[in-house]
């Protein structure tokens, strides 16, 4: 499966008790998403709490994760940075952490009219051999290209080859419409609408691991024809889909919960979170016990 | 049943080609409403694109429908407007259409303290004798009030019986912690986290049309002590859910359509309304159909 | 003077004590903006609290105004309204009480593409014979067209013939630079910026009466070529500007006092609004007394 | 003048051609500041352009600052991050550098409740045996604390001494109100409503230096019983003042230009960044002569 295809699984930032990234228990992330077929590793993600960590800790994570990948699934990095500079910094440890490809996200200080960002994913873009994509999540970023923007952007940047595109499937399917033709794009928003979104055009997905094992078997599924199949597991996981994406907050703190609990581990949460209440866990573990039936 | 339990249909705003309200299909989907087993029918809300009708057609349209059912619902009217006299004057209209409950929505324009929110429902309260309800929608409405606000309210608005809830299920679960004792909280969002609101301790839904019937069947389920019936039936609905509730607008255009679609009507959009896609159109059909599938 | 020149007095809402609109206070108020040597009348803005009153309100303060005015001034009303049927009517009142033009506003109800609010204005300025603006106030509605738009919207439309833009300056001027050729574009936004906005282009200005009839003094000043007593009379007015434009809600509580101050006139205010503290009286009194010495 | 009272210059970051920090005229701009009359020196805040620094940066300016400012002024630093480990290390590395104060930015990842900030920033604080302030601007950060809150950190923090409010002079006021026995309250916003801020019992005031140096004038002015030149000099600067904080994207943009044409330096910005126009810069232009003149 190559970069832009199947399930990307985003991993969650993991903590110690002392709120220091765990770089054991996340090379031990990369192994379940690895065992249980995903078909590719993201890092540093909404998913992965990235405006969180430094510069240096995003650094010292994507070394983690690559030697923890070892080259074993496509490997890619959300690059996220407010200056042409943190970027390209960010996007040269990717590189010899040996990614696959980057995701570039927009600055997130001021807003501006489409130009700016296109001058600026360019920069950004022509200081690396890799292919890029774009984050393209209007309700969580705040920031987003139109579909003609992006083919303008690809006029420049011949390395763009994708883009992350959050957002309903009706938005995605106005992206393809206008720029599917030299775009592929990938969904995300934790599983939401995947089918739809299958349907609109989409190559792959980016998802975090509490989904992203049994969303590679509905991609698997659905590459194979047996949409039916596909359309039943959709179903079954978006329940729990819909409880952890009611907000980022959610997802940081439920999400990486759901995750935890099918893979044996346990979570420290870096603050500031949302607090844990106990219908929330209760909530959460219910959730967990479901998909994991799913996977049997 | 009483008012503040089960599911209450909110009508959608059907109207003709010249984009007047029409009025024999406002009373056809009650009828539909009534047929297919919703528990209530309520009036107005923001399905019912209730800012889109002058306060003229409002009352007309109460009038409409507490005719067509005919006392054979618990009805109810959302009661909208931007100063006491207004919201007053509707509320008139509705009891003289014979509604059984009234919901509050906060005054739209500026934003203010609690107190200002108080003292504006404790003035629309106290000027009727039905039992009302204040809608709590802080992602659609931009306004709302806490746990604590809400049992101050209650402690000045005798009649103050329940909440309609618009949140995610750890948000009405925590009104409930605080408010429970005193008020019914009912949940809404198109049935998106609907069994985690029953399992928080909802006690009614507001549904459009489009979901109710079905909705109405899951709490009957619940209600009967058959969750299991209940959580695969939420499973059932939730993809048509999730497509029709990507935003307000999505829900004008294409849940109004799925319950078009169910009911054999047509549907007639009133300007300004996101415009249909190809695409767009093709998901709600087989979303549609999917819901139908789920009544036989 | 013609209609899209000059500074256009925008009434506040005057209510009685049972927060009725009061129209012999509205009468007044008019003749107090006439004698002071405003060069229009607009009715029915942000500024007249026009979210708070229903179209039956709206149409007899229209009738109020047009009266009083009795053709001495250019007479414009700002139109809103949720759907085109709703705006029609409006503009027909408006033209049955004289108006010479109209400001219409985008329909507040969902957030859409360009197109949607080209549709809608094309509809309602075409129901009508007299010259129509649009109103352009990202800030405040949430909605605005670009240059281009308004280009476009013009084709369509051959009465239109301004904009209100309320936006900074840098904003206005992206405006004119593109449609500045085919429209007039008028300023507001309580004066902020005044002299920049003349600077950028601006041929009028729509204000409450506190700021009014003295920034028509400063316009008459710029007309004539007297750049410095303009720009000398901006510095004297704006720090009053700048305490009541901190947000719509100052402007309704304070602005409102400051101009009834200057009127000899008493506030009665419609709920909801930002209620009064004893610190912000005691500013707004000070404001009132210091734009008082300015008219003497 | 201690650390809470009077004009505090933050610092514009100012870039060479590589859009790398440039030290030099960083140093050359506290100069400006100290000579200028300014009674304190701030780095790091939104002026400073703070986001789009790395850490690394950050550490680096505030030692350049700080041997710049040599003790001469009272020193404070902004401190921003988004995990207790990353503001402690800033805090670190402002002692390190001679800061007499800081100011405590609230994460802006995620919003959460009350809570969760008042133990964040306990932690932060507690790290420290630095006076601390909050920054407490709703506007600009989309968090702010209420009077009630601060006075529930200050109970856990002895060492929080001011907090830094930027808001309506109203909104101040009801800090000031609630909190003001307990805490200084500075002031910001580019100098908008200065007067009235102090008139509502602000002790000081935290301002970019293209208006610090004559605000710094205003505030002798005030503390002297002058209260007449203050109120003067106010409506002198506050056209200037307008204009900048029309955005923080203008103020980033043409502040800062202001401050070099006066300081007669160049202005290289990072990307991203409001492009300049020729209306924009010729009126930047004309404002940077006015306040030329005034300090005269």
């Amino acid at each position: 499966m190559n970069f832009h295809s199947g399930v990307h699984a985003v991993l969650y930032a993991l903590f110690d008790q002392t709120e220091a990234v765990d770089h054991g228990a996340m090379a031990t992330q990369v192994e379940y998403c690895i065992e249980r077929g995903c078909h590719g590793i993201t890092v540093l993600g909404l998913a992965t709490e990235v405006l969180k960590l430094t510069p240096e800790e995003r650094a010292r994570l994507i070394a983690t994760v690559g030697r923890a990948n070892a080259g074993r699934l496509p490997f890619s990095v959300t690059i996220a940075g407010n200056s042409v500079a943190e970027q390209v910094a960010l996007a040269r440890h990717a590189a010899d952490a040996g990614a696959d490809w980057l995701i570039l996200q927009p600055p997130m200080v001021g807003t501006y009219g489409a130009d700016i960002y296109l001058d600026f994913f360019t920069r950004v873009a022509s200081a690396t051999t890799l292919p890029v994509a774009v984050q393209n999540a209007p309700q969580y970023l705040g920031r987003a290209l139109t579909g003609e923007d992006l083919v303008r952007l690809q006029e420049k940047c011949p390395n763009l080859a994708a883009v992350k595109g959050e957002d309903a499937a009706l938005g995605i399917r106005r992206i393809i419409d206008i720029a599917g033709a030299r775009l592929k794009v990938l969904g995300g928003r934790g599983g939401l609408e995947m089918t739809d979104c299958l349907r609109a055009g989409c190559s792959g997905f980016v998802l975090a691991p509490d989904i992203a094992p049994v969303a590679a078997r509905l991609f698997d599924h659905w590459r194979a024809g047996r949409m039916a199949e596909a359309d039943a597991l959709y179903a079954e996981i978006l329940p729990a889909a819909t409880f952890v994406m009611q907000s980022l907050e959610h997802l940081i703190t439920y999400g990486k919960r759901i995750f935890a609990a099918q893979a044996g581990m346990t979570v420290h949460d870096r603050q500031p979170c949302l607090p844990t209440t106990e219908f929330g866990l209760a909530t959460a573990d219910r959730w967990a016990r479901q998909l994991a039936t799913l996977k049997a």
